[in-house]
């Protein structure tokens, strides 16, 4: 048997990513033990990237922008954490890695050996498609493993 | 905790579809008790669409073609069930439906309120994708539930 199985739950800062992370463990981890060993991965944005369009005058608040960016994937890292200790689930690592979300995931995928990706979708929204979806597509085309998109359910009235 | 979520997979006879029923099967079910009612769904083509180019004169071998194409779906029944029997999940539903397997699949989850569809993917051949890569894009994008695209590790020397 050896080693469990790597599974790799990409988040960010959106309620996709987080329901994405608490249906995986409701639906995908049982009672006890669990069947992965679970590395959630954040692809912190680089401040460059952030304020890319900012146009001339934009270094001089770089260092506040990384400031910020630092500040966001910590309080996602945490978040994350919570979320998995109030499921039972505490042999959790939470990698931070700058850079495109997109390539961070696939090259997490690569340098773990995981079986399986987890990423949110925002599944109908056109607009937000084009950003987030983008990511999900992406990973299913280029991931070198099974790849878990997870949907929020539609509100039905 | 009510009735078990239900998790639809949709086999073809592809070694790609079989490999993602195995892959799931030991992966996300436990040694025990199934945390998914699993529903197997098969998409039959018609005869017509599976001789759609053949031109004048098709029409003869209709029959033949229908003959051969229910042999191959309760091929694919048999198999699976053999599957799922061998890792001692024995609550399984094999339904097999006339159609195009992206709108069959995409039906399956609705009719039956999946929480999560299982299909294979060829992942990284080029001029299969076109072909059954399209069904993993196509439930990616319009299932109304979590999709898991399941792929075959790359083989490494």
């Amino acid at each position: 048997m050896g080693e469990k199985p790597v599974m790799v739950v990409g988040m960010d800062d959106s309620e996709h990513s987080f329901y994405a992370l608490e249906w995986t463990l409701e639906h995908l981890f049982g009672p006890s033990p669990p069947p992965f060993k679970l590395l959630i991965v954040h692809a912190k944005p680089t401040a460059t990237s952030a304020i890319g369009l900012a146009g001339p005058g934009g270094a001089d608040v770089l260092p506040y922008v990384e400031a910020d960016l630092r500040k966001i994937s910590s309080r996602i890292a945490e978040k994350a954490k919570k979320i998995c200790s109030a499921k039972s689930v505490n042999d959790v690592v939470v990698e931070i890695v700058e850079g495109d979300a997109r390539s961070v995931l696939c090259d997490a995928v690569e340098k773990h050996h995981a079986s399986m990706l987890v990423v949110g979708s925002h599944g109908y929204g056109v607009l937000k498609r084009t950003v987030l979806g983008s990511v999900s597509d992406y990973c299913a085309h280029h991931a070198h493993c099974s790849v878990m998109i997870v949907k929020r359910p539609k509100i039905k009235a």
